[in-house]
């Protein structure tokens, strides 16, 4: 008999080759892992199961994984304890004890995305990490009026890098906003969708600035979903500025 | 005939052993003189002087140097042209001409520091290199009445790290604050004086925060002035935790 552990973790993703473990790679599963097992009383080797990958530089707020155990350690011994093995780029901030159902990718209702902008003439030292940046003119304005054409469902071929195994590239969005932060000179969006395509929230945020610096009209979004052509995004935005924020379940 | 020129740079820190050239090592100073003499059109070696070192891991948000060149360069051509050289955690934020008389240490009027503490309950990933720590309570209360005996003219010998030089440890503080940034679960002490002995600021924070939870009585700057004595302040914040914001002259 087992017990499934639900942990919410934070990370710093610039230090880490992404999520999924890779040889000879420091990963975010990779790092994750060890730890578990070393609080592992039984002699299996314990994977560990995210809601999902995150890439190189990608950061998390609120990345969920799962993992089973045959130790029944109280919600706080699994948070200082492998708060205790796990290095300073990676934080537990939450652990619950969850039924054999649960399951961090199959059971998600939906995921929160971050993406920051930094629009400062020059690359701030303190944000080259944690922000994209774009120093055009911009109107944010004609972002908000496409980020109503992003609301809903919609085919985001043309918002798909290519290595993405999807069966299908339908995507509900339930919400898109921007918000201006005028006193750190940073254009914050935040995605809410029931699910995201690989880089879909980069390829999406580098058409959006494009749209609030007039290199591409207001609603191409609407032409984009009909052209279904990865090759009509250009652009991706840096993996630094993205934050998985919150997965809901 | 040469032109003076007076630079503005921020830096990240974490990267650098310190502003002052060593041999062997990453330093703010030795990357910035690399960068200025690409951009000297005589054959002299270049040097820089700062308004003073900051200590490894220390951040700048407003560093002040002077150089000297030959060429007579717009303001803007030395912004864009040591941007362009400059690796990405540092950055000139602007440059003036200034007379012979200007001297980056020596005609300085005050300084002003910031220090940053978290206050969360484990290391916030994302501020690791950006902030201090102190996870125990603390009353904010007494950290303000304290900073009361903090504003004047002092002898802060119990303040200064072994290797100072300073031939005196007299120094003039013209305001000393604490803010509390509940959202971002930060402490934010600002220091304004006409100048800070090595370490000051940090073993100054320490001390304040062992007031703020009672560990200290809150009147204990009046007893340290008065006993000259490093081993009365055991602690010294990290050095993650300080940003040097303006150099005033």
């Amino acid at each position: 008999m087992t017990v499934r552990y639900k942990v919410t973790l934070a990370y710093d993703g610039t230090n880490f080759a992404g999520f999924q473990v890779q040889p000879h790679q420091r990963t975010v599963q990779g790092v994750l892992e060890k730890a578990v097992n070393r609080m592992n009383k039984a002699n299996n080797y314990v994977h560990i199961f995210g809601s999902g990958r995150t890439d190189a530089g990608v950061h998390a707020l609120g990345q969920v994984v799962h993992f089973d155990l045959v130790n029944d350690v109280p919600d706080s011994g699994i948070v200082n304890g492998l708060n205790s093995m796990l290095p300073l780029d990676m934080q537990v901030l939450q652990a619950e004890h969850v039924s054999a159902n649960f399951h961090a990718r199959y059971t998600t209702h939906g995921k929160r995305y971050l993406y920051r902008v930094s629009l400062c003439w020059y690359v701030d030292p303190f944000k080259r990490f944690y922000t994209g940046h774009w120093k055009y003119p911009l109107d944010v304005t004609l972002i908000r009026e496409a980020l109503k054409d992003v609301v809903g469902t919609h085919d985001f071929s043309s918002f798909v890098a290519a290595g993405s195994q999807a069966k299908t590239h339908v995507r509900t969005i339930y919400s898109a906003t921007v918000q201006m932060q005028t006193a750190e000179h940073e254009l914050i969006f935040e995605f809410y969708g029931n699910g995201f395509l690989y880089n879909q929230v980069r390829i999406m945020v580098a058409a959006l600035l494009e749209i609030g610096s007039k290199r591409r009209p207001v609603h191409d979004f609407l032409r984009l979903y009909q052209v279904k052509d990865r090759t009509q995004c250009r652009g991706t935005a840096p993996a630094s500025g993205l934050y998985l924020k919150e997965v809901v379940y």
